[in-house]
This record gives C-alpha cells, sequence and structure tokens, in this order.
C-alpha cells in the first residue's frame, strides 16, 4: 500500500490521491463498477481499513452488514461519537467521487485531528457504508439502516439476479449474517451524523461556489400514470373528433413543468414516458408516464403533488379522455439539523466563502442516519452536475475546501 | 360454389353474401389474412373469377401482376371502358370489407346490368388488385401501378422476409413475371377508374350519413424530428437549470394538435414518440417523434408542414435545445376528377340522400390508377371509423344504397 498521499500539502491533496486509490478497486476492467458486497467492495474494504489505520484510528473493524467503522478516541476513551460517513459501493461504469468522496474526507479529518494530536470531548468514528446505490440487491440504505437499528424485514433474504441473497452474499463476504442487528447503535452513543458529497446537480457550479450547506433531503411522491384514449388511423380521423392520449398526456407534460416550478426548491419531472401503439399512421391510443415529484418541505410537496394530480385530471376530462394516476413511492422528507446547518455555515463564512443552502434532490445514507441522530450534509461542486458517470469530476481546490471547512465544523462541534 | 346469393332481394344483398363468402378464404384459420401472391390470394382470384363469370362477364382474366379482371362488353366490342375496382389482399387479422367491398360492387354493376340486359356506350371493367396493403413486400400499389404502367422499377426484385422475391411469388401464382409489364393499359383503352371503399374513418357515422363522396386521397408529409436536450437527475436539476428534451417535444406536440386543424381536412399526429433514456429519475435528454401530416390540397398541406416545423424549431430555440428535422415522406394529393364527383352526387342526391364531401386519409388504388386515368371514390359508413381490424363492419343498408348510387352513375355515365 503506497502512502505517497502523506506527502501531499492539503487535506485536498491527499483525499484526491485516496481517491485515485479507490477508484482503480473495480470489478470490471476499464471501468468503476462495485456493487454491493461483489470481490471489489471487499478490496476496497481492506483499503479503506488499511487507510484509516495509518490516518490514525484507535480502532477500525467491519461490521456484520460490511460497513468499515474507524473509531478515533476522544479525550476519554468510549465517548460518544461524531460520525463522519458516506459509502464506497457504486453504480456500474460510475466516476470516482459518489460516497467516496465523503469516505476519505472522514479519514481525512481523523488524520489531521491524529496530525496535531487533537483530542475533542467526543470520539469522531468514520463509517464507509457498503449499500447505498442499491443496484445489486431490491434492498434501501441496507448498512446505514442497520447501524441506525431500522434495517427493512426481509433485507437478508433479498435476491440478486444470480439468485444469490445478501444473507449468503455477507457470508461469503466475511460477515456473520445472523449479527446483522447487532450493527445497530446506541442513540446515547452517537451525537450527530455528517456526510460530505458531491451535488450531483448544478447549482453550486452556477453559484460558483465550492461548497453549499444541504437544509433538508428532500421528499419525494412518485406516480404512474395512464391516459385511455382511442386509437385512431392518422389519416382519416379528423382533429375534431380525435382522442389523441398523446396530445393528452403532452399537455399535462407542460402543465407538470409549470406547476413543479411552484418554489426555487420544488422539481417535478415526466422522465419516462410510453405511446401505445406508437406507431406513425396511428393517433395514439394509450399513454403511460412515471411522475417523479420532489421538495424539501412535505406539506409544500404534497401540495404541489396535489395541484399536478388535478391539472391532470381537468386535462384529460375537457379532453374526454380516461386518466389514471397510482401511487408507488412516497417519502418524506428528511431535514438536516439546524445546528449541524448553522455549524457549517459558519464555518464556510470563516474561510471568507459566502455560505449556501440548498437541499438535496437525491437520496443519501444521511436519510437513513436520521433515524438514529441529527444529521447534516455538506455538498461538493462536480462538473456539469455529473454524476453516475466516468465524467464526474471535482477538483482537488473544492475538496479541499469542504475538507477545511468540515475540519473547522468538527472543532467547532466540540465547544457547541 | 354457391350461387346463394342470386336469390338475394337487393344488391346490397347480394353483396354481403359475396364479401362473406370471400372472408372465408384465408391464410390463418380462425382470422382473415390474405397477403399479396398468398395460397388464400390464389384462392381468392379463382373465388372472384367465378363470381365474375356468374355475374355475367363476358371475359375474365388475370394480368401477369394477379390482377383478376372481368369485362362486360358495351354496345359493341372493344369499347373503351369504365373500370370499378378495388383489392383483395388484405392486412394480417383484417376485416372483412377493406378492399373486397369494392370488388364485390364492380360484379354487382355488372350482374345488375346483364340482368336488365343493358349495354352502355362503353365498357365496364371490374379489376381485382392484389397488393394494395404492401404487407408482404416492400412494394407500393405494385398491381395497380402495372395496370396504370407506372410499377416501379425494382418491384419484381423486391422480398419477403423469406427471401422470396416478387418475380418468384408471381411464377408460383401462375403469372409470367417477365410479361408483367404488359399488364399496362393503353390510355384511349380506359375512360375512368371508380371505388368504393369503405371510409376508414369516424366521419360519415357522425354524419349520419350512408355514403359520402371522395374530394381527393390526401397528400402526406412525414418527418423525423429529433429533440436534443441534457439528461439530469430528476431530484438535483432545479426546474430553471432544466434542458428537458421530453418538456420541449411535448410543447410540439400541443402546437401540431393546434397548427393541424388548420382547416377541417387537414390532419396532423405524432404517432410515434420515444424518450431517451426513459427512466422515472431522469429528466429527458432526447426525444424522438414523427410528424404524419396530410391534407387534400398541396398548397395548404405544404404551408401546414412550413408553419409547424417552424413553430416547433421555435419551441427548441426559446428553450435552447437542439431541434433536427428529417422529411421520409412526401406524397402530392391526389384530386378526384370533378365530373366523377359531381356524378356520384347527382346519383346520391337522387336517391334523396344528401351528397357530402370528404376528403380520403387513407391511400387506396385510385391514387395508382390517377396515373392512367380520371378517378373517383365513393365511401360507405364503416362502424366507429374502424378498419384493418376484424371488428370492421358496415350494414347491407349501406352497401346496398353504395351499389344503388354506383349503378345510377354508372348508367348516368354513358350520357355524360
Amino acid at each position: 500500500m503506497t502512502s505517497s498521499y502523506r506527502t501531499l500539502p492539503t487535506m485536498g491533496g491527499r483525499a484526491m490521491a485516496r481517491l485515485a486509490a479507490l477508484s482503480a478497486i473495480t470489478d470490471e476492467p476499464g471501468r468503476l463498477t462495485r456493487f454491493y458486497l461483489s470481490p471489489a467492495h471487499r478490496r476496497a474494504v481492506e483499503a479503506v481499513g488499511a487507510m484509516m489505520q495509518e490516518a490514525g484510528c484507535d480502532q477500525v473493524f467491519m461490521d456484520d452488514m460490511g460497513t468499515v467503522i474507524g473509531r478515533y478516541e476522544g479525550t476519554t476513551p468510549g465517548l460518544p461519537a461524531l460520525v463522519i460517513g458516506s459509502h464506497i459501493d457504486t453504480v456500474r461504469d460510475a466516476g470516482s467521487y459518489d460516497g467516496t468522496l465523503g469516505v476519505v474526507a472522514g479519514i481525512g479529518i481523523v488524520e489531521s485531528l491524529r496530525t496535531v494530536d487533537l483530542r475533542l470531548p467526543f470520539a469522531v468514528e468514520v463509517m464507509a457504508f457498503g449499500d447505498e446505490e442499491n443496484v445489486r440487491f431490491p434492498t434501501n440504505l441496507s448498512s446505514s439502516r442497520a447501524v441506525a437499528g431500522t434495517m427493512t424485514p426481509g433485507t437478508l433474504d433479498a435476491h440478486d439476479e444470480d439468485g444469490i441473497s445478501v444473507r449468503e452474499a455477507l457470508a461469503a463476504f466475511g460477515c456473520d449474517p445472523e449479527r446483522a442487528s447487532a450493527a445497530a447503535r446506541r442513540r446515547e452513543d452517537v451525537l450527530a451524523y455528517v456526510e460530505i458529497h458531491i451535488e450531483q446537480g448544478p447549482v453550486l457550479e452556477a453559484k460558483n461556489l465550492p461548497v453549499g450547506v444541504v437544509t433538508a433531503i428532500n421528499g419525494a411522491s412518485r406516480r404512474r400514470v395512464t391516459v385511455e384514449g382511442e386509437a385512431g388511423h392518422a389519416g382519416t380521423v379528423p382533429m375534431s373528433m380525435r382522442r389523441d392520449a398523446l396530445a393528452c398526456a403532452a399537455e399535462i407534460v407542460g402543465a407538470v413543468e409549470r406547476l413543479g416550478a411552484v418554489d426555487a426548491h420544488t422539481v417535478a419531472t415526466v422522465g419516462r414516458l410510453v405511446v401505445h401503439p406508437n406507431a406513425v399512421n396511428v393517433v395514439p391510443g394509450r399513454v403511460g408516464f412515471t411522475l417523479d415529484m420532489r421538495g424539501p418541505a412535505d406539506d409544500v410537496r404534497e401540495k404541489m403533488v396535489e395541484v399536478i394530480e388535478t391539472a391532470a385530471r381537468a386535462v384529460a376530462a375537457r379532453r374526454g379522455l380516461e386518466l389514471t394516476v397510482e401511487p408507488f413511492y412516497d417519502a418524506p422528507a428528511c431535514p438536516c439539523d439546524e445546528r449541524i446547518v448553522t455549524g457549517f455555515e459558519r464555518a464556510i463564512h470563516r474561510l471568507g466563502i459566502t455560505p449556501y443552502a440548498l437541499p438535496s434532490g437525491a437520496g443519501h445514507d444521511a436519510m437513513a442516519m436520521a433515524a438514529l441522530c441529527p444529521v447534516g450534509m455538506l455538498f461538493v461542486r462536480c462538473k456539469g452536475g455529473i454524476s453516475h458517470n466516468p465524467a464526474e469530476s471535482v477538483t482537488e481546490e473544492d475538496v479541499d475546501v469542504a475538507l477545511r471547512v468540515l475540519f473547522e465544523f468538527v472543532r467547532d462541534f466540540g465547544r457547541g
């Protein structure tokens, strides 16, 4: 294991070197693919564990859901911990920063604390979760939920495409699945959870800011909508006699775009739309599409969902078409802890940067950890808002800013 | 061969009996499928030929593209002919009336002329074309084009899915493909072509009329449109920063619907639309769709195409998206002969019915025959405007009206 990053001058530079080392650990040659409990994930666990050791953690271990945990004690051993974490699993053909950045950030903080031999009135734990992208198994944040003590029943029996269960994969990984629930931490042992993550959106780049403080992880509502009109010959049915399902759906898409912007932080998307029979010379008889509606405030989002559904029904009714709406996902927003938000803002301000608050449109391990303790997140600007893609890109300068903000935050956290 | 229809009282009743007999001739048990040059088509040729003989044609033969022709001489043998025709091939799982109705109508006219022993100052020929639906081969009205002398070069070398060429299929059918071009008729031998066909649209039903006179077979323009925006995370990209290809396409679909109705006889349809990547949580990055625009007047249709393309470009430009438009089909309208239109209207009026004129949105053999002689068409009301479907339905009463109109027309044609 190389230690070249030790010689790099900045926290950002050392983080970038660790990120480069981890991004080489993949199940697919030529691209980064590291699913939960895969061989590459196992090697990443080893590498992250070694980095934690090297950074100066007092204790490094893996829990029975595959989460790597590095603990740096406070002024006395056994104090409750501030947890810094994120995940080291990836999507297929992933970028190098989604998740992993938050893990190496935590390692960097421990390294800095150890370098200046600073012990705080609380422990710091770095957690590298394994099941955030939820690509291999039909699970949902299972490793961070296990830590929070809210693992979904049936998680261990979920199967991947090859018929391998989480239980079997855990055993092969070196975990004891029967002890998975013992990964749960006691509330009195965890003070808070903070996570650094790439923004995965274009806002910070547009604002020309290296970092932003997350106010909430957006709640989301999803609906499957079906518009039933009447198929007809594109040449023989006059415009005035048509019940064109696509024309109706298109009008609804326009309403979704308009009504989704009720405030600057709500979004509404028709991402999937399928036309039947989908032939050049046939007036569409049926269209199915999805609605994805998100926002940081549950009441605002719920009102938006209602207004959009009402508008869609009105469009269909005016056109004499049938419309059905089927909910298939509703998750409340996860607000970030106000004291953590303020702490991050104070730290950013201290670096001479304008604090900027924004919601997270994507889900994160912080959502699971919120069941256990107050949570907060810091976003780092990423190029073009691109993520889940090899083109994912952050600068060393921005990572350095994020690490310095986090270090300020951690030091300050002790004084709160 | 049964002759039960001989004893039926009305022309409509006899036509319905012939239609029922022909609809039993299929290549697929349980449903009507009769592709060009198939075994069922061969049996249908025999059956139609027998019906022509029985109805009183002086001469019945098949040309070398498989068209069955029954000729009923005028006052002297060898006079130029009024041709009454349509096609006896079908789509897969077809209805009983599309095409075949026009053939049995011609047979019914000859039968009526023979019954009253009426010889006209012109011959009447009934033509049963074989390649109108163009399902089996990638051809285009090849049998009526052969009669018109405008067969597309390469037609004989077109192949079906099994690699069988039109040439080989014709030989197996009992035709001499090397003599296919001899099917062409001389202009001086053909006075006009008239075709009775089901409407394949809902207009006559809505107007509560049994028949309508076709003014023109609509011209058509088709375009492939691609909208290139930018894919993005449905949670993290604010509404104000999106370049949503589907929202853009939806706005264009709305414009197409509005601008397609420039007059009562134009139509414009987005029948096919495909979204990329088409996932619930991704802002669509690219949408491809088709435009199908038709109208009875070429100048009106061309103006409509231009206005729609301009509107689409304006929508994309305003949203900052790329739009490409690729023409892939343009066919001029085929106007029906004014004297034939007037003749049909006079005949309808004489039966105490209000003449109603409408364009044909679908293509017909009359389009091919228009290269040879004046053409005209009479539409018969069909239930729900449904065609290309076993649910295709016409009433005996309406067919009887159509036959009586056609008989009036033919008698009158001699006096024009």
